[in-house]
């Protein structure tokens, strides 16, 4: 049975600390004590885990003392883990202070942590005693279903489960309705007569634009995690999957670490950003001596993505930069290309693009952008969203409260 | 204008060399003269150069010294090429004996070389006074526009250039009709019920069955060469090009080569059936501890090619073989499951794929058949071609002859 009530108000990322609280659920006490604090949601991913928490400081001393504890245990979890490069790390950009939830107000904190260190995760929460101050948390992503059942035998934490796509899109309507209209933007260019050339090397010629997503539907969402899903989006409630692609965020990172020798997704997007993927790949001019003209294809066209690296000469004249902007471009187009072939297929005009691949990563976003726009000649939309990490995380919180309530 | 009719017959690849011989052209022996012998053909690809030409004894003596000194060089030309591992070589697979063009008998060799080694190729025919014999050549792919003015000013050779996909489309009628119903053939799944699973790791329950491509339009031809071009035909002179991909061949080689060590594409196979993919991809049951039964995923599925790869337990636990298959398994599925797209957006039910990505490749070919009516839960049929390297070349050599004369 749902008591409760939840008003959303306009929220932008910028705004003075100084403004009243950001509201976004108020419900009836009730709830609140049942769920005991903080609240807590998880999306378990292929590769990152992503966690949401609220941190307040409670009027009620002995739940104040337990929240305090149970903040103490996920701080000193960070801090504990031992293994430089893949530690799990605060997203500090993305938290939100000065945030009221039923009548209280605090910050809510974003954390991801590689998916893979999960058994540390759960050491760490067995010695600290994590069982003890939360009994449930609202969990999604595969991992809520690989790791429910050690979740509860090994921790006595239940989980409220929630489904991704539903979440996520649920997520994406409470974000884009907190921060409208800033939230949504594109990248526009400002030479659109350079949309006769291929997608260029350099994107900085590209500006973002503010983007007034008022009345979204339909929309192709395209959800680029570990692997890539791709959904048309009818409606609040009407969706289906259409497609999807395993090369994805994991793939990137995965060839990058196997190319390069990095070991974060941030060092590899870092080294990527000084490479030229044109000494690795084969393009249309190095195979016709210009353009294809009979097809359209531009001379600057990756015709083989790492189509040079057969040949030892190549091989001798790239760095791992090159290698790292190969495999970024590569996943991107072909990402791009499956995305528009759809869109076109759907007569869907706007596409947007989600997922943590995105993140740290305008290279990606840049490419996506002016490529949809060049293949359709202007005709499709590539959209991103400012806080999209947030999306999914918020929607599980408020979703896990109100839902199970 | 055209003096020249041909006729064609019914070719099998096995037939007794006692029987007759094949004859493909019929034509009038003004323009043998004109041409000078031997005729050749070249398809410059962005990674390969495919060549064919007709080896015949001229009952004209002068002629038939000039022909036996070009089929020295010719041959001379792949022993000088002292690059081991991506020196040219003759298909003799593929050689075709007992034909008779224009009256005379004689062998239609097949040959290629990487396209990397076109300087090398073009010393020896300097050396050897190439232009001395043949004055003109047919020449289709990307190289016949890169290379059209070097042939002509180095080596005093002409192009008579020809659309590649033309020529591909009209030799792979030409090539159906010879051989038909044998030249068709298609991956068979003699346990249906295992279709409810993923494609698994090894395809030898597969076998191949004839297929009569009588009436064969409409298709969607899916050309795997260094990219993918992807085209719906719906007749003998009516196609457009409806998407393409810069993940081919090229790119599975490009990337084996540095991942392995490799140097040739026969290797970089090799390497590949040796393999587990599995090691090296996240499967859907890695991230959801079993299948996403929501949207119909079974757990073996990939759900991130290379997504175990970020991770250093897993990068220390393969081997080459695995990252080869890799490789394989992800370029394969990635176009696959483009060619899916396309055919089920069109509404149409056969796919044929063909290009030297399939050469010494039927991991690809059974994993394309597999997944193909997987996906489309049996609607959709994935053909092959048993000779489809001879296609474009032996029509290009017929219309090369016939169309310039």
């Amino acid at each position: 049975m749902i008591f409760l009530r939840y008003v959303v108000r306009s929220y932008s990322h910028n705004r003075s600390r100084k403004s009243g609280p950001l509201c976004i659920f108020r419900f009836n006490a009730s709830v609140f004590h049942g769920k005991g604090m903080p609240w807590f949601g998880m999306d378990i991913g292929g590769t990152l885990t992503k966690c949401a928490y609220f941190e307040t400081k409670s009027a009620n001393p002995d739940l104040h003392h337990q929240e305090t504890e149970l903040i103490k245990i996920v701080k000193k979890y960070f801090k504990e883990n031992p293994r430089k490069g893949v530690a799990g790390q605060a997203d500090i950009r993305l938290q939100m202070d000065n945030v009221s939830i039923g009548g209280r107000t605090g910050s809510v904190h974003f954390i991801r942590f590689p998916t893979s260190l999960m058994d540390d995760f759960f050491a760490i929460a067995k010695k600290h005693q994590l069982g003890k101050f939360i009994s449930a948390l609202g969990a999604t992503g595969g991992g809520a279903y690989k790791f429910e059942e050690r979740f509860a035998t090994e921790l006595n934490i239940k989980f409220a489960k929630f489904d991704e796509m539903d979440t996520l899109l649920n997520g994406m309507r409470l974000v884009v309705k907190m921060n409208r209209p800033k939230e949504v933007y594109y990248w526009y260019n400002p030479h659109p007569d350079e949309q006769n050339c291929n997608p260029p090397q350099e994107k900085d010629h590209l500006s973002r634009k503010e983007y007034d997503l008022n009345d979204p539907y339909p929309f192709v969402l395209v959800n680029i995690g570990s692997g890539v899903s791709i959904l048309a989006v009818y409606g609040p409630h009407n969706y289906k999957r259409i497609s999807g692609s395993s090369l994805g965020g994991g793939t990137f990172l995965g060839l990058c670490c196997l190319l390069t020798g990095c070991t974060t997704f941030e060092e590899a997007i870092a080294l990527a950003a000084k490479g030229d993927h044109r000494k690795v790949d084969k393009l249309v001019r190095d195979i016709y001596g210009g353009d294809y003209k009979k097809f359209g294809l531009p001379g600057d066209l990756v015709a083989s993505s790492f189509g040079n690296m057969n040949l030892p000469d190549h091989r001798l004249n790239i760095s791992k930069f090159d290698l790292a902007r190969a495999t970024l471009v590569t996943i991107t187009n072909n990402i791009g290309n499956i995305a528009l072939m759809w869109a076109v297929n759907l007569k869907i005009s706007r596409v947007v693009f989600v997922g943590n691949f995105l993140r740290v990563n305008p290279i990606s976003a840049k490419l996506l952008g002016h490529a949809m726009s060049f293949w359709s000649r202007g005709t499709l939309e590539a959209l991103f969203l400012e806080h999209e990490v947030r999306c999914l995380l918020l929607h599980l919180l408020k979703h896990y409260i109100i839902g199970s309530s």
